[in-house]
């Protein structure tokens, strides 16, 4: 079949893989019509992450089984199903409620980072754990929005639940990228008084504007002075962090008023990151970094999707064909033509 | 009046110091009954808080209300009350539900640290705020008790309350001096199935397995092996740490499991401190860290303590007079004589 | 001074009482700038309230402060001002949390029901607590919004806090007058995929359905069917009664899904209500009844309406003058000319 | 196989059924080691749940696999386990977390009540659905604590869930029977100030008091004046009932304070249950009542019994065999020889 693989730094391509194997007795093997890529695959791209080459890449991925192991009891071949980018083992207390990333087992999985789990920019798509990391599209649902439910999605959620927002207060979400944008749409749902968008491209804060947040541009008022003046110097009550740098990340904990909460979905390995503790103690704040357990939030997401209350697609800003993947990694890694999101279409 | 006043890095001293003016509209004038030392103010006593000397130090004090202001409305002299060590503005909204922490006007103040309140390790003390920062001790409440709720004990209970323990969870507290004391004695109303509690000096191990938890003797086992074992290689749901140091901080984001919480009550001013971010990153941590709001836990503490159902007053080994302060402070400084914590008497 | 006076059943009337007496220490006098009549001055109206005549009655009312007690700390004259419906004692626990249906001190008290409190249909009113009871109106919130922020606002919320909404649930409201209508604006705080809203007089549903809600004409479908029919056999996950009749506390029990939650904003005060009892052990139902605590949701609600994020005020059907409360009240029992709700004017 | 079989009221007798068939593919079978009779069963033995006759009883029980069906997963033969007393589908959302009485497939079954499900006082049981109702017996746990996790500990620490206890507060439990007591002792686990233990059997009295309740002879105090003496004239602030009656349910609501909670896990069948609506209004009351959903607590409990933290084993006054089945409803109907719960031997 046909994939986006790994070859090295900045070089990946469309290149033929082997066909999966048939499912395992609790696995299914999908037919993708659908993939996008990830701010994350980006780190990979970029040679962050492996130094190992030859493998399929990608975990965003929605289609149609074609094959399902004996033992897979919610779903049948022909379903049309989104895949969960992040899989844990499917049997331990925290993953059979969905909390992957809590798996008693072993740390969660990715698809597509040569992790033992192929990748699903690709046209077919071997899932293990059927039942746990599978989720039915149903009715209402486009492909589209169903291609951000497999992680973008349910990662900004993530960031708005750890949040703990709560209604009338204000918030503040740094990075206006894919992920971002999809946590200003999630916190919106918790009903912040102000959600204020911190970047510094223009077409970012353009799109967090489109969706009700006050923009700040951060190369304008690198200090977040805008934030302070709004909220009678005393910042917002919770910072969602989608970036992931240490700049970022640190101003976070700068931003938020005493009492609050830091919630970073950004990506950042650091094993001696900087972290402002005299402050942090000062101000007594909760901090969390975490992966989205995604299963876990399907359940509040799907229906909110189906019933237009959450619009997520609006972040699709270019759509290729999956021949066209080296092509798609470049433009989106140099941000070009105003790119948010790039899907692929497998077909093509 | 005589008090404590600091003269420079380890030199403490029964001295004399004006008595405490008349109270404004909202304040009061104790006379103290008993105070102690905090772990905390031997941060001030090893000269780290501050270059000028001649102030009163000391901020868990209890005792009668000599003088009271026109405005106070819930107080009157001749009440016996404990004092807050941590107060507020008393008028902002996080502080009328008593989290000072969260004050909207200023950083919560403590006494005796030079930051604009008198000490209260002294015969009298003004208080200001009353209504806010007093609470009268009710029958039942023996005088030592009410002095651990001016301070360690409430914040014992806020690491506790910060760890989110759940019926039937495996707890860990690193660092068994008397505020990691007070934090197991709290962490113990939330049901854990087990409380390890992490030191290595023989007698604090000691007196927290007099608690119930599971002695960690970390001399013998630097990197939690323990722990491990015991959870089947998951460690803790929840670690609250109680000493500050980088090391321990460290230890208890690589001993908490998957999902877990790091509630830290220790004091740690560094503003790079080195956090392993990869690791929370990997682990989907919560980490808190803060000053105890000490009016907010008065309300379940003190039942608590008032029908036997928290014992902490066993935390105090060594009573002695104000005129022994510098003495006392030395004691206490070298952890000799198997000192947990040390009560001082104004009379004498 | 002019106010609405209770003279007997269906007899209110526009008449004089005597101008406030200058306010007590912790007090103020308000002078009305707009008042509103509220559902449940309609059991008054009705004569189900009290046997004497002769009392002021509403109490939906904001103003400008034009005399404060001494002890008042918050507020001065000259502050624009709305009234907490609801009072308690201003100095337990629950009531300094703004809690005031928790008071420990008596049951919060009305204004405007002979129960010792003046009636807010007036031209001016005097507050007790005015501290605790008193909230400034901020820049960005209309006289209209202001008002609504005294009780049926909060009230509404009260209800879809009590209704512990999830996102992505699905929510049935009973009763589409003004609480109703606020309890459908509130549960859209809480993110919903759908709220249903029953009732059977065309205006309210229509009203309803602007509001993004589903409206179920409960004359053409008196069991919930269709409840039934698009949630899967389930029922919604929680429902907000907003009558206060029998059946339609019954039906709330009846609609709501296994594990479901019942919040009841309507008033009614059976002393041998017919509850369902096995059909609430069978479905494991929590039942919730009672006042709304008015000025604990001023803090999320405030901010939400100066922004824009909650617009109330189309409940406000006719704006009539005191002297023509007669008349306002004989509209709002009869519900004639599509009326929803009726702001007075004191002026006028 | 010997087993416990329903005769007609007062007529249950040990007697011949036959053998249980193998297991289906997700099913097993148990040969029982233990059982015990519940409260809930002399329901079913005065005649008041089933005209029919023939039929095994019996829904608390434990026992080592025999048999198991090839899709069962966690479990094999030889394994030594505890039946969940209360069945779902296993499958739906609620049914995976473990939340069997909010399944959306159909209401929770229980065992022995005809409902289509066996008897468990029995020499075997078949029980559907193996992954999902069957839990291993860990080490350090006996068989007659086994027995209780099947049903009335968890029934017991449901309530006290529901009544959502905060450290420091004051809760009352009305009824001391075998579901009361266990109820006492998980109510103790959120560490409450005082637990009022109400009933006017002497007995049950003293055993709550074992427990460390304050006992309450509502004989003596039928208006429980005990507990408004205690707490300010402000009642307790949660009730939890373990009776079921009508008096009983009214007095929980009467007795709670202005806000609190009642959790009510006695059994009321009432379709018209005259519930006192105008007092649980004007005091804010939350009400809940249900089935436990068993499964989702062995989390915390086992391990609380496992660490000797919850001792449940008290409760067993009378140990009998199964043969003698007749005789252990007789005296546990009558209450008996100071009778609590009595525990029966299927090998005898």
């Amino acid at each position: 079949m046909r994939a986006l693989v790994y070859h090295g730094p900045e070089d990946i391509r469309c290149d033929t893989l082997p066909d999966p194997s048939p499912p395992d007795v609790d696995g299914a093997v999908i037919r993708i019509e659908r993939a996008a890529i990830c701010g994350s695959d980006l780190h990979l791209y970029h040679g962050h992450m492996s130094s190992e080459t030859g493998y399929g890449v990608g975990h965003e991925a929605i289609g149609e089984i074609v094959e399902v192991g004996s033992g897979v009891r919610r779903f049948r071949s022909g379903d049309r199903v989104l895949v969960s980018g992040v899989v844990g083992c499917a049997e331990c207390g925290p993953c059979r409620t969905g909390n992957v990333a809590a798996c008693e087992t072993a740390p969660a999985m990715v698809f597509g980072v040569n992790q033992g789990l192929p990748g699903g920019q690709a046209e077919a798509l071997a899932v293990p754990k059927a039942d746990a990391n599978l989720c039915a599209i149903p009715e209402g649902i486009t492909a589209e929005q169903a291609v951000l439910l497999t992680d973008i999605l349910p990662t900004g959620y993530f960031g708005a639940v750890g949040a703990e927002i709560q209604p009338g207060q204000d918030v503040a979400v740094i990075g206006c990228g894919p992920v971002g944008l999809m946590a200003i749409l999630a916190a919106g749902l918790f009903s912040p008084a102000r959600i204020f968008a911190l970047d510094s491209v223009a077409e970012r804060l353009a799109a967090a504007a489109g969706l009700g947040a006050i923009p700040v541009d951060v190369s304008a008022d690198p200090l977040g002075q805008q934030l302070l003046d709004a909220t009678g110097g005393l910042g917002p009550h919770a910072v969602i962090e989608a970036v992931g740098a240490d700049a970022s990340i640190q101003a976070a904990i700068g931003h938020v008023r005493r009492g609050g909460i830091v919630s970073v979905v950004g990506v950042n390995v650091r094993l001696d990151f900087p972290f402002p503790m005299a402050l942090a103690l000062m101000k007594n704040i909760t901090f969390r970094i975490g992966i989205c357990p995604i299963p876990l939030f399907w359940a509040p997401l799907l229906p909110l999707v189906r019933e237009g209350r959450l619009a997520p697609d609006f972040v699709f800003t270019h759509r290729m064909g999956l021949s066209e993947g080296a092509e798609a990694y470049h433009l989106f890694a140099q941000r070009r033509d105003g790119v948010l999101k790039v899907l692929l279409d497998p077909a093509s």
